[in-house]
């Protein structure tokens, strides 16, 4: 039995109105994350398809029991032990009344896409994007549940770990430190590699940890994330091992006085690229905007990495619902870096930070 | 300065070679394992172009730094502030003598594809299939050096966790632990999330870890890798909690039996096929073929799955310098499953076994 109100249910009806308003029949779901949001199906290989009255999830073998526990509410489930494109030739052709059928050109590989015009000839087969992206970026509370579940146990495990931190420890260790509180207190896994990068290391804004030991004096970024329930949380924090110096301390400031003025002043609404500006506009007027060198922040949900995207390219508005990062930082080559990321749904009473550990300069060790 | 006999060199050149053979003069490498075999980079985001006689690596510039210090050796490294494409449309005309250019066909999504054609028109473009992963599946020396100590590493970590695993921690809880000494051990991350799915959960070949605590009488599957210089191993033992009884035993021994029949009867030369049906053959004449569900084993290197496979459709050969793993398993559901999985390189004189951890039955706790 299921809930009389599965959220799936909804998706799955705004996605058949979408379809509908786009002139498609069905729509051939390739991305797992939309698969995952639409379903409740969590295994790495399925293809699903979406038509007005038939939901239908091909999977392999491997998942034979999961798929059917997660789906069977929503979808009918297709175990396939050969070829997962042989079972959507045999299945698709039952399916009523279907000719014009969507695809994810952003998720369909060019060799998957030679199939459908190589095989599926009695279809027509139509490119659509963002077709699904765009249902998930306002968040219903279901979600929010989850989310902000996975900025607890991020926050915690952080909060734990800073004790830990001192003069010796590679980046490394602290890492694996860290990640292993992360999965102990329920992270299903880590939305992307942890970042701890200290000294110099920390001007790299995709540094991964290194064997580096840390020393007084250094910068330590560090950028990571939990899961629950299918949702990611995405925080950094920098610290200063020892005593900050003066430029370490008026780099930090600039840095967190332009998280702090993003974070209050962002809006459902506001372009991408204005959103952007109220972080990049501060630090140009600060004198370091050749050091800001990548965009303010992105949506979180599913993936890590979603729209709606907060960068100085982007017209399109902020959804209202959605959750999005706010990450300004420095990086000076040979130097250090700093970033301070938060967490914030964008809702119809304003920004709500989802996270709420200490964005204060904290000198560790 | 780096070294006169740089492996990266001849791994360029033997592709230099490829596309002439087919008639390229140029090839657009999207997949992240192939350019990071060919340069040595290692971030998220970047095009490859390889030409006759140039290799551009085109990325933005959060890897400035990184793809500076990973690549200039071996290629031109283009850092790009806004699009990756709109660069690789300014750099491509400056390349001489570029009529056909190949692209990734299993790696290009759609959309890109769509630029391609759309926006490329001057050049031809031809969908390519396995050119730089055939280049991968012999393994050079200094690329056994690095799975060698990600199989070294992966050992080591389950060794320390196993005395750890008893009644009433959670699957998570010893997945954690696995993890973090994977980490601080040098593991750079991990090639995939850690199973560890005991009881009725060890049925399910591709379980997560879930809050679900260890009692008596489990089989408990612990399936995990490490990750070296971007190498990966990936190692499947399966334990019993407490005393096994008569029908664990006899099931775990058909599995034993299969996985020591493969490891020691694969030979480079044979096809995937026949090389899965070592191990399947076995199993069937025990009457146990039905729960034998997935394939023997899969190549590993850059990417934990990748060429060649051995599975009961590939009529390809192993190739000569491979490294497979070997992964028979036998899930029965609401009963539970066992899988035992090795690494092996296939050379000349008969195939290696990497991994030495035991594979006897091992009553845990």
């Amino acid at each position: 039995m299921r809930s009389a109100r599965d959220p799936r249910d909804a998706r799955l009806a705004r996605l058949r109105a979408s379809l509908e308003e786009a002139g498609l029949d069905a729509i051939l779901v390739s991305s797992r994350a939309n698969t995952r949001y639409l379903t409740g199906f969590t295994g790495t290989s399925s293809m699903l398809v979406v038509a007005k009255h038939e939901t239908i999830l091909i999977t392999d073998f491997r998942y034979r029991t999961q798929a059917r526990t997660e789906c069977a509410a929503v979808a009918q489930v297709e175990v396939e032990g050969v070829s997962l494109w042989g079972r959507l030739w045999n299945v698709l052709p039952k399916v009523q009344g279907v000719v014009c059928v969507g695809f994810e050109s952003a998720h369909l590989l060019h060799g998957d896409y030679q199939r459908l015009v190589e095989t599926g000839i009695r279809w027509s087969w139509r490119a659509t994007s963002n077709v699904i992206e765009a249902l998930r970026e306002p968040k219903d509370e279901s979600e929010m549940v989850h989310i902000r579940a996975a900025v607890a146990i991020a926050e915690e495990a952080l909060t734990k770990t800073i004790p830990e931190i001192a003069p010796g420890f590679t980046e490394l260790e602290v890492g694996a430190n860290l990640e292993r509180r992360l999965r102990e207190l329920g992270s299903e896994w880590h939305p992307f590699e942890t970042i701890v990068a200290s000294g110099e290391r920390s001007a790299l804004p995709h540094a991964r940890c290194s064997q580096r030991a840390l020393r007084n004096g250094d910068f330590i970024i560090v950028d990571f994330g939990a899961i629950s329930g299918g949702y990611c949380s995405d925080i950094t924090r920098t610290f200063v091992l020892g005593k900050a110096d003066g430029a370490q301390r008026e780099a930090y400031d600039i840095v967190r006085e332009a998280n702090a003025t993003a974070s209050s002043g962002v809006r459902a609404g506001m372009r991408g690229r204005d959103a952007d500006a109220l972080a990049r506009d501060y630090i140009e007027r600060r004198g370091l905007g050749a050091e800001f060198g990548h965009s303010l922040g992105h949506g979180i949900g599913l993936e890590v990495h979603e729209a709606p995207r907060l960068a100085k390219t982007v017209d399109m508005p902020l959804p209202l619902g959605s959750v999005v990062t706010i990450e300004p930082g420095i990086y000076r080559e040979g130097w250090g870096g700093i970033r301070i990321e938060d967490d914030v749904h964008l809702t119809a009473e304003g920004p709500v930070l989802l996270t709420s550990i200490s964005r204060d300069l904290q000198e560790l060790g």
